[in-house]
């Protein structure tokens, strides 16, 4: 039996710690695999009982005869660890484990789960959890799970499959979806992923002819290069992957660390991440149930224009401000549309919007409407916001609208007042609809924002020299100079230099490099050379820079007087039209990161930077600059002289490199600042540093 | 009988224009009074029928024996016009039009309102409309509406007012307040506002004692003045007022504009006016029928620190992240409370999240935690995330959280799954609950942030110098240097400058003035010196001015051969911490505006600036510094240099004098750059300009 089959469709479910006590959490799985016409066979173990809920009982796994597909284990701690062990020796495929106090508890729980993965690598068992709520499919019917949300009497079937990393939100969605009359096609908890993970999950999701869209409710990513290949898959299958992930506040970084015992990654560097393998993102919880309807079974849109039609002007305001804020633009209606409309006696084209008033509200009329937007070139998707006829003649209201279901242009419905029959026809018919502005808006930028995953940049072998570079300066240590050598390396220009042992070889040596020159003490135990007196800028000769040396020797001394010196560096002078921060990470959650910013203080306080995942080629280095609002001033912005933005990103992409295993000791490089000079004057770094882990 | 009587608790009204045709809008307002239980006589008018619906009808307005209380004219174009003059004549108190087609309707319908506005004046009739659906008070009832949402079968009553600039909204919000169990307590569509507006009507419901709370729905403000006034009496009164507005998108400004015939104001003008006054702004639709429950009943709020407790770790989390997305901060749990939980084995202190986990939901340790919580000090508020309990056991869940409805400290319960029955049982017992974790976090930042009243500064009279600088300019033409002088007049410091008539003079006044110097041509005909060449920084004498003078009158004549050149200004170059630009400007919609921002082309890219209703006083001018991101550098910011922040805080207070009605005709004034020196040190004004109407 795969994977897919015992999670998901297990003929043979044991259930290790099964009681028979309907108070209790353990009898859950049980009574709800019963409930909803589980139609495999039950084996409930419990060395107390000879009988569970009707079904024979077994004293431990070793006395159920036969194959065993999924084994629910519900017990804590040691016993769960060993019932694992139990089931590993068994032959068992698949294990749940609903306990908590693993990993989520502290050190003392970390080594108990560290006996969990000594278990799946020895037996080959796999395993989800610890700290599951369960394993649900509606279709055939296989409710795995003690949350107590599934108390409900019907299981709705559908085409969604959920994986999440809370279980109790779980529940909330199945309530929300149900509310709106849409069901799951799986919702799996995947508790503390010790080894099946939201990423393999998924991309056993992708396979899965039930499941049309994979929704995602995440508060950390543990296997990031899973999920992205997963989604990529699922992309190629024509299935949205769409993600709700806590931490985009600090407080909710923290949050999501304690409750989940995992490192939070930067929120920025998440985004980059959906960015890069085609995931969507929304902003609110609702969205993950009322996004999916607009984005599945859908070729890929291009563009970003949408035409609204209404009955209720204030209505599709609402929306049009929120989608406008989301970066959508308003088509405008056709002449098609407006010379149609006119004997009616409705006048559009005004405005952007078609504001039929409640006078057009005639299902013709409404339909008219739509037909010949959808028909209309100049838009990329079509809204329809509707008033209170939606609320007190559902089906006079929704039939003009359901014709529309499966357009290949996107097609939306937007509820003003509440109206839940209509909602309920709507979905029924496959229209997606929305009953909050701020979620519908949320879905037409999902749908015509989000973009395909991008090409994964070859990330090309190293040159020698890079690998030279890297070595020399991991042998020495990373002063700036050994920094700018790998940066040189990777080719990213770097202002011309050179070291000196001591301050009498920096006269010549400035005349070398040719003046100005800045001085700069080399220390690998100062970080801070400015603070330190460590630096002289625009020293104009060779006689001025021996006389700069021996102060900078002696400010530095009396400011750390036990730190090694180790000579001095005589850099090149260089100037630009904007200064600009370059930076690479290796982040604790999707890897390796590049981020491009303005320098300079005011961008720090603007936080104006973008970040990708490493490598990027020239082209995407190209779009983050792009991006970077501050970086308006080189790219022609009010008559300011034009940067080299070609080189910029050149550099961008040059840094990026850094993401290649050979430099995999590589925890972090800066560079700052990176002068970016005149358009084909090219880009220059003057300063910058190299972390290893 | 008064304005207020009339219009919602009218004994007489009559319909102008009634019909009998159930399937007519025009039949809608006696079949809704009717049906909702008005127990006033209603005067159905219309020449063709002698009875309509079973009630009398009369032939036209004047057949009517007796007072007319409220009279809805339910005619179209010219025929309501007349019939408006009609109720004026006959001494009717108060008039509502439903027909649209006035300046909602462009130039022919815009003589059409003028007619209207000519009949209120001169025969002091009060109107509503026209565009209006209507007016509705539940108790007792009186459904004086057109509004096809009011065919629901029960109209509930509640202590909300709303006044509303789109009547399509009402029946919104009426059905997503009655899902939710919420009720009205008068609800009044506004329309074109030729006489009766938001801001009188909110004026009426503050001495309402059914009304508890003020919404307002808008689309633009006709009556800042009236609405201020309402806003602050309410507070007084300690009735919030909530308001919505469309037009935070420019495409949604667009909008409000065509569909309502009226100018749309700026959004952070409008967010000035709201925190000036002490009006609440939400940002969600679904917001204004959620956010009052917090805020009625209960005294302002001092802090911003929110405890949370909760039995669904991920459900929680989701509100602490939009909380603190919004600027709220999380307060962990008492001592007092960790020591409560351990020996019930929770254990909660770790994370500032009280979690109890489904272990803890039991209703004596849920009770028993938020009483804990609400007796401490270290936090303002307390909020309750409840689970799948909410759901399945609605009686149980939500008889813990009952007993804090109304507390002295805000306390909140936010619904992770949908569970309607808890939230009407929650909302009955006037506990505020939420459905959404994104409005129950908008609802939390309204109640902890939102700012009472500011008190209104006192407009001093102009001094006598600052009226002749005004006259001065308003006669010669504002160039810079009358603006300077203005400027100056006002208060705020100017760089030493003199004019002189041609360059023959510059040598003197610039060893006059002391080098070094800008100079710069006079000229009210050139607006961009610089592009002109008409500036020269720098000058470092006399001699070294009186060739660039010659210069520069070279560069100007060439650039702008039919220029009228007024001479030269040799100002004295100042240098600062940071150039800041400070602007005022009369708003079409609430009036005077300061605004103060970083000056440069960076802080332009980011829109980094603070705005409010002018005058301000410095303690307010203070708090717009500290709103200004980038002001940051000057605030001391990473060991920067500290600037004169009151000085600066003196000058914005002075600019915004201006607001006063001596400076009527001024339209526009900036000054840019304003110099900020060392903290000590001062500002200084080198460049300005000053736009009449």
């Amino acid at each position: 039996m795969s994977l897919f089959s015992a999670l998901f469709e297990p003929g043979r479910i044991a259930l290790i710690g099964a009681s028979s006590d309907e108070k209790r959490t353990t009898s859950r799985p049980q009574r709800f695999l019963t409930k909803h016409g589980f139609t495999g066979e039950i084996l409930p173990i419990n060395p107390g009982r000879a009988e569970i809920f009707g079904l024979k009982a077994y004293k431990d796994i070793d006395a159920v005869p036969g194959t065993i597909d999924h084994a629910y284990i519900l017990l804590n701690g040691k016993d769960a660890v060993a019932a694992l062990a139990a089931c590993g020796r068994r032959g068992v495929k698949v294990a749940s484990i609903l306990a908590g106090g693993f990993a989520d508890a502290g050190a003392a729980g970390a080594s108990l789960q560290d006996e969990l993965v000594r278990i799946v690598k020895e037996t080959g068992i796999r395993l989800v959890g610890p700290n599951s709520i369960g394993t649900v499919s509606t279709d055939p019917p296989m409710a795995l799970t003690a949350n107590a949300a599934f108390a409900i009497d019907k299981l709705r079937a559908g085409s969604w499959g959920l994986v999440s990393q809370s279980g109790s939100l779980i529940g909330a969605l199945l309530s929300r979806a149900d509310a709106r009359g849409v069901g799951f096609s799986r919702l799996i908890s995947v508790g503390n992923e010790v080894d099946l993970a939201v990423g393999e999950l998924a991309d056993l999701l992708v396979d899965d002819p039930k499941t049309k869209a994979i929704l995602l409710f995440m508060e950390t990513l543990r296997d990031g290069d899973r999920l992205a290949r997963a989604a990529r898959r699922a992309h190629a299958a024509g299935k949205p992957v769409i993600a709700y992930k806590l931490g985009r506040s600090e407080i909710g970084q923290e949050l999501a660390k304690s409750h989940t015992g995992a490192i939070a990654g930067s929120d920025a560097t998440f985004d980059a991440f959906c960015r890069r393998h085609g995931i969507v993102r929304v902003s609110m919880f609702e969205s993950l149930v009322d996004v999916p309807a607009l984005l599945v079974d859908r070729p890929p849109v291009k563009g970003k224009r949408v035409a609204v039609a209404t009955t209720t002007g204030g209505g599709a305001a609402m929306v049009v401000d929120n989608m406008a804020m989301a970066g959508l633009d308003i088509a405008g209606p056709p002449l098609a549309l407006v010379d149609w409309l006119k004997p009616l006696g409705i006048a559009a084209g005004e405005g952007k919007l078609v504001d039929l008033t409640l006078a057009g509200a005639r299902p013709d009329i409404v339909a008219g409407t739509i037909e010949r937007l959808l028909a209309d070139p100049n838009n990329d998707a079509v809204l329809f916001v509707v008033g209170s006829s939606a609320q007190f003649n559902p089906e006079l209201a929704v039939e003009p609208l359901t014709r529309f279901a499966h357009t290949q242009k996107p097609f939306a419905v937007s509820l003003t007042p509440t109206a839940e029959k209509s909602l309920s026809l709507l979905t029924a018919a496959g229209v997606a609809a929305f009953r909050h502005p701020e979620s519908c808006a949320e879905a037409m930028a999902a749908c015509l924002l989000s973009t395909a995953p991008q090409p994964l940049p070859a990330i090309t072998q190293p040159s020698q020299g890079a690998i030279d570079a890297f070595l020399a300066g991991r042998v020495s240590g990373f002063d700036e100079r050994r920094a700018a050598d790998l940066f040189s390396a990777l080719g990213v220009p770097v202002a011309k230099a050179m070291a000196v042992p001591d301050a009498k070889r920096v006269a010549s040596a400035t005349t070398e490099v040719g003046p100005p020159v800045v001085l700069k003490i080399l220390s690998a135990d100062i970080a801070h050379k400015t603070e330190a007196g460590g630096v002289a800028l625009g020293v104009p000769d060779g006689q001025a820079a021996a006389l700069a040396a021996r102060e900078i020797e002696k400010r530095v001394r009396a400011h750390a007087p036990t730190a090694r010196l180790d000579g001095f560096l005589i850099q090149k002078m260089e100037r630009g039209l904007a200064e600009v921060i370059l930076g690479f990470r290796r982040d604790p959650l999707v890897g390796p990161t590049v981020t491009v910013g303005l320098g300079g203080v005011l961008a720090e306080i603007y936080k104006d930077a973008a970040t990708r995942l490493a490598p990027v080629d020239e082209a995407e280095a190209r779009q983050m600059i792009d991006e970077v609002k501050g970086l308006a001033t080189i790219r022609g912005y009010r008559n300011l002289p034009e940067g080299d933005v070609t080189a910029l990103a050149r550099a961008v992409a040059a840094l990026s490199r850094l993401a290649h295993e050979a430099f995999a000791e590589v925890a972090e490089a800066e560079i700052n600042p990176l002068l970016v000079k005149r358009d084909g004057e090219g880009v220059v770094a003057v300063d910058g540093l190299v972390v290893l882990r």
